[in-house]
């Protein structure tokens, strides 16, 4: 059986290798729509028949002009499910998770903490899907109209994003009758900076944010850019100095491998990769995709997501390194390691690494990268488990331009939403937001790591990796993220009953 | 000597005409502009070479969106004034003008607060203008082009202007050195909204706001239609009752007589028109705005605004109407009233009451009033000193829609800004905010009357107009006035050394 590598990743590697730059590891940047993972749909999409309702909210193209386009509208999906909810007479709660990069159906699948929480709040289940994502396609629904050119997708941002869930959120209420009924935003990756700041944008339409796994201090130079990268070195480091080694080692020898007559084939052979023609960059970039998803969904339970992974997956890549069972040079070593993340199942025959398919439509997200989302992620110091390598600000701008002409605002995200001395500035402005982050997840080096105020919280797990807080539960987790989840339950708690006493 | 009516308000009115209502009550309804009051310019333009100098940014024409077009930049125009600030190096505050829908320096020669209390600070002083008046024009500093459609004007919102000044101040900090300086952002009448918007959605740009006579819930169902005129008739009244129904009654008296043979000349005597060609709804929309302006800047002192005012001139309007000195009838009663507006210094032998000249650039507020300002303020109730009359959206609409081809959006300000249950969602969010109201101002009707938290305050003068807080003080203010200052500058102070507290 012929597996192919996960659509996206090598969907997003190849835009990266063209829109971002021709360096290896310049690819690594801005990989945040994979940084959520997914379900295994195939028993998730029987479940969620009955997890919620698909509806079409009509929506405004343009919130903050007033330009006769900007009047346009387009169908804006969401997800909802009632079954717990306490009823508009009772003001029960409306739980919205805050779209992004993404198929929302995908989002809600793996958001488990809303669906197991619900009953305990009684609370009103909505997701909303981001605009130009999924169904959410402006101009007709048409993705070829819609993604066309920068006349079209100049539509597609934060700011506007915001406005459609507070504008969406506000509707839905009223048709319930349900306007005192509070709303708590959930969101994680992108979509729990979405949730932090639509807490801070919209006070008025949510009353606390949980925000799991967001880098919003990712942005210019509030997080150092080899941030992200040491925190996946010390994840294999920490499981094993032999593994660091082998793997950090491995570049130069596939380098030097490819260079080498007939060294593809032995390269080819070595991690039975289906086609004859690929590069020494093509098969770097299907290694560290696999490193880097791996490090990011470091889970301590077996997960479908990106791919069917064990518990503590990247415990496993180090011991397929350091205990081989096939070989013993370094990419017998390291083929065994890309193996776990690719073919746990163990029924791959060969890998294509460069399919470009991307089932959960996360393509536009390479749109965002070159607007506001200039989150630098990508410089790997001598250390590094990664090829040493500065961030390349202007490397990005030029593939921008060259892909899009347009030039990226790298100074927008903290002008609209702040990001420099955060402490400071709310520390006596705001409330009730939740910050967990794992401190395995290559993005936690982005995130609010320590509380700001009795009600700006910050939740730190050790061991924890990107929005595990935010899955279902099983009955294999560990104390630890019982804990968090317990936490978080507890946290919301308070905030509603404070809204329940402010309001009588 | 022919002294002609202010320019803007029969502008005003005029457009009013055309655009939103063929009643002469609709007439009344978003004078915003006019809210603003007057210097005495000739004066004031000496004074002003001392003031600040002027200085240009460039400035990104749209924010939000990301569209070729929206990179189009234009020069935003600021003043400055560096005389009393005490520099980057002692963190030294800086003292923000968020500029309303007029030319800047208009704003900056009526905000003495500001220059009189920066030397307290050391504060340096900035008068920011909205983009689409004065100076600040896209597409070139064209008005032709920037007024010509909804196209251009599509730019011209509130929160395009609100990132403006984000963008501008945070580009300013940097350039002085001065990221550390706390911002206090100032305004009255819409820029008082804008000054309170800025610190709710741009905490992390400005510490605190004064945002004086700022009618933030005038919008949809939030305050009466009737309150505005309502605050008028009371001001009025209480000063005398037959005031109150000599005014009242001469609306009807007035449509009698022009229907009558030779009626409009009788009218054009009494009143003393340049011209023969008019309308009784023409000479009723030059009274009203007489009566309307005066109770805005019913100040306590002598003042030289819109027109050269007495102290008192509601007062004095009445003192007219109780005790003629010139006749006896409705008329010559109402004329003597009108007169302390039009004609406080007694040089004008007649009045052009269809002048439509725009001193200072404000035309283009009916393209905000037509889009996202959508004030109910011209109802009025049985009671009125105007006739009775409903707030009629449809009306705007359909005049809207002749106007520029668009429709207004009248639930955009409250989804973006909030407002509904404003004390329970600021309880616990946000910070820093002073909202001034003078009772005596038609506006104050709209605006946040009580104070919500420790640091969201709203000071409330009963004597007060439309932000006479503002204005420079005299020898003559009266004890509450100079209070009210008094509190704003110390509540001021607690913010900023609570701010150089946290730094330290």
């Amino acid at each position: 059986m012929r597996i192919v590598a996960l659509g996206f990743t090598l969907l997003w590697v190849l835009l990266l290798i063209l829109i971002f730059s021709p360096t290896s590891n310049a690819k690594i940047a801005s990989r945040f729509p994979s940084s959520i993972v997914r379900p295994d749909l195939a028993s998730l999409s029987i479940k969620s028949q009955q997890f919620y309702e698909t509806k079409y909210f009509t929506q405004t193209l343009d919130h903050f002009n007033f330009q006769p386009q900007s009047y346009q509208t387009f169908q804006q999906r969401y997800l909802i499910n009632d079954k717990y909810w306490g009823g508009a007479q009772n003001n029960a709660p409306i739980f919205v998770y805050t779209g992004n990069e993404g198929d929302i159906e995908w989002f809600a699948q793996n958001t488990g903490f809303m669906y197991e929480t619900a009953p305990k709040f009684k609370a009103l289940l909505v997701f909303i899907e981001h605009r130009f994502y999924g169904s959410s396609i402006p101009f007709g629904g048409d993705k070829e109209v819609a993604y066309s050119n920068a006349s079209t997708l100049g539509y597609l941002s934060s700011t506007q994003a915001l406005a459609d869930y507070a504008t969406l959120i506000i509707d839905l209420k009223k048709n319930l009758t349900a306007e005192d009924s509070p709303v708590i935003a959930f969101g994680g990756s992108y979509g729990g900076m979405l949730a932090a700041w639509f807490r801070l944008k919209y006070p008025h339409v949510v009353v606390g944010a949980l925000a799991s796994s967001s880098p919003i201090l990712n942005f210019e130079d509030l997080t150092s850019p080899y941030g992200f990268n040491s925190i996946i070195t010390n994840d294999f480091r920490s499981e094993s100095e032999n593994c660091y080694k082998v793997i950090k080692g491995s570049w130069k020898e596939i380098e030097d491998t490819a260079k080498q007559q007939g060294g593809l084939e032995v390269l080819r052979n070595s991690f039975k990769l289906c086609k004859k023609a690929f590069t020494a960059d093509d098969l770097e970039s299907w290694i560290e995709t696999a490193l880097i998803y791996t490090a990011m969904t470091d889970y301590p339970t077996p997960s479908n997501f990106l791919q069917p992974l064990p518990a503590y997956p990247v415990k496993q890549m180090c011991k397929a390194i350091d205990n081989p069972t096939v070989g013993n040079d370094t990419f017998a070593r390291l083929y065994g390691a890309v193996n776990i993340y690719y073919n746990n199942t163990g029924n791959a025959t060969c890998f294509d690494i460069e399919d470009d398919s991307d089932p959960h439509g996360l393509s536009e997200w390479t749109w965002q990268a070159c607007t506001e989302m200039i989150l630098p992620t990508d410089g790997n110091k001598n250390d590094s488990i990664f090829p040493a390598s500065e961030w390349d600000y202007a490397n990005r701008a030029t593939n921008c331009q060259f892909a899009f002409g347009i030039n990226p605002r790298p100074h927008w995200i903290t002008t609209e939403y702040g990001g420099y001395d955060i402490r400071r500035v709310l520390k006596r402005f705001g409330s009730n937001i939740i910050f967990f982050n794992g401190l395995r997840d290559p993005w936690s080096g982005g995130g609010v790591l320590e509380s700001i105020s009795k009600s700006i919280i910050a939740i730190v797990a050790k061991e924890g990796a990107h929005h595990v807080d935010l899955r279902f539960s099983t009955k294999e987790d560990p104390e630890w993220l019982r804990d968090v989840r317990k936490r978080e339950v507890g946290i919301i708690r308070k905030w509603l009953s404070q809204y329940y006493n402010d309001l009588a």
